[in-house]
């Protein structure tokens, strides 16, 4: 199975994106990697960690877009960039099957919806970003940020993305969507979210659990959480405002503390340790982004050899799923 | 200084509002309670706490509007609930500066507009959040929660009203605002909220930081974070489960870590408890309703004497800063 990889995107470029790789070919013998950029600087690095094998192959790509390009600007104008050569080998190459890239979120989307294009019956393909809830199972939320101005069809559509997904992820048979909200009842929501309400409960292939809000996308009770670009940027990045806060006070207890607060970490730091890397998004890879006719998973912008690692399994998963044809069935047939 | 208080709202009513009361009189001279709510009920929690003085009065009403009630409608049906009665007290008697209740947030917002009225100029009264930055400095939210199909015009009335707020509450003398998005720059956000941003450049008076995003809310970086009701509601509910999910890995850790995990607890366990003290909200009382003619605190459902007390202590201090004729002079002047 043949997956491309941005080797320059990500704030720790090229290295762990090809550290990364390595362990990908070395861990999987069906994989083979190809990685886009600077094939003296890729050399360098797989020189480095001494790989030697002929399941890594190297294209070449001079240019790297930054988050300082302007995304839809980047896309046309740096042609020879690592990201745009490698979304038009993987437009142009049936045997690749899908992307991972960790450079900038929007030119990731813009590129992808440009030149790989939309599964037919697709209005708006949708970023997904993957959270562990406080039981253990996994939740995706589709808008992650992709669409800020959404209309409520789309996010129908996310809930079909985000179910065929996480069916895919969690063998369940009919993953569980809940709408995000400002309560959990019926009537509860604004004039947009309550038009989605309406629309969901339509969908009798959807296992609708109607209304959550933002105190339960963490609790586990759904496996899907469909909402609007703005609504889904601004609950991830309240969640990321709430743990680091709670670590925050944590660190402040035990700095403050004395020396009995500096004995107490001692013994907890490693099982603290341990809990904490279970809910690492670096050991879950990144952001798949739904709808487009090949496989993209946007890995973090700080993502080391671990998360391009994750991400590429990823890739691997949701190809041996058969993500893209189940999703596009499901289009082709209903819109 | 004369305050009502609404006996019979919240989880723990009457009980709680009743203690909180008394010691509010009891710890502040100037302090007159009146507590609104079934008669012999009251008294019987005043006798348990030993209460025989004069800065307690009682005024009676049989009724109690729940979380299940219709606001709108529980307002006009229900004349002999504890809310109404004191709302129309309120409104009539101009010695009573404002109200606490700890009871449905909805039936607050609805009955304090209905009842008490918009200050001249107001289009849209606001529910306000208070949560403390991770340097320890208060941030408000506005709107937390009341108007979730919201105008751009609202907001930058919510800001108006955020800005003299915050002078009040911390002495600064232009409190630093930013606009909840999906990135800082200026340019990022969604077609609703780069309009607001553009009408709050032109705002002169205000000291308007930009966007801001969810994950800088607790950062300190700003005093007011103004955003629809909507998107404020999502991230302070994010935030909780933000919160929660780093205090429940925390708990994992203390339980599935061995002994070791456990001592290391028993030693951190005070500074632990004194630092997140420090950001109990039942220390720093409830959430404003600003924009009406009277001064408003709408408790915690939950709260206990501790936040009854201390949102009596708000409606003390807004009344000393001179909010509602501060804001009043705002508003007549700019609309």
């Amino acid at each position: 199975m043949k997956i491309i990889v941005d080797a320059f995107g990500g704030d720790n470029a090229p290295e762990s994106n090809v550290r990364g790789s390595v362990t990908a070919v070395n861990l999987n013998e069906d994989l083979e990697i190809i990685l886009v950029g600077d094939e003296t600087k890729i050399k360098t690095e797989l020189e480095k960690v001494g790989y030697d094998g002929d399941r890594i192959s190297i294209v070449h790509a001079p240019d790297v877009i930054t988050n300082d390009d302007v995304p839809t600007t980047a896309i046309r104008a740096k042609k020879e960039s690592s990201l745009v050569v490698a979304l038009d080998m993987l437009k142009g190459d049936e045997e690749i099957v899908g992307m991972v890239s960790a450079g900038s979120t929007g030119a990731v989307l813009t590129g992808a919806t440009l030149k790989i294009g939309r599964l037919e019956g697709v209005l708006r393909p949708v970023m997904s970003a993957i959270l562990t809830s406080e039981n253990g199972s996994e939740v995706l939320i589709v808008d992650a940020g992709a669409t800020v101005d959404a209309k409520p069809e789309f996010l129908v559509q996310y809930a079909k993305m985000g179910s065929i997904f996480m069916a895919g992820l969690t063998g369940k048979d009919k993953p569980k969507i809940g709408l995000l909200s400002v309560g959990t009842e019926d009537h509860k929501g604004s004039e947009f979210s309550k038009l989605v309400f309406e629309l969901l409960k339509q969908e009798k292939d959807l296992n609708f659990a109607g209304n959550i809000e933002g105190r339960d996308i963490l609790a586990g009770g759904v496996d899907v959480v469909v909402t609007d670009g703005f609504s889904g940027n601004v609950a991830l990045k309240s969640i990321e405002a709430g743990v680091g806060f709670a670590m925050h006070n944590l660190k402040e207890a035990i700095k403050t503390g004395g020396i009995g607060a500096k004995i107490g970490y001692l013994f907890l730091k490693k099982s603290l340790k341990k809990t904490m890397s279970k809910v690492d998004y670096r050991n879950y890879g990144g952001a798949p982004f739904l709808g487009v006719k090949k496989l993209v998973v946007k890995a973090h912008g700080s993502s080391n050899a671990k998360s391009i690692y994750a991400s590429i399994l990823q890739v691997k998963r949701m190809q041996e799923f058969g993500l893209t044809e189940k999703m596009s069935k499901v289009f082709e047939k209903n819109d």
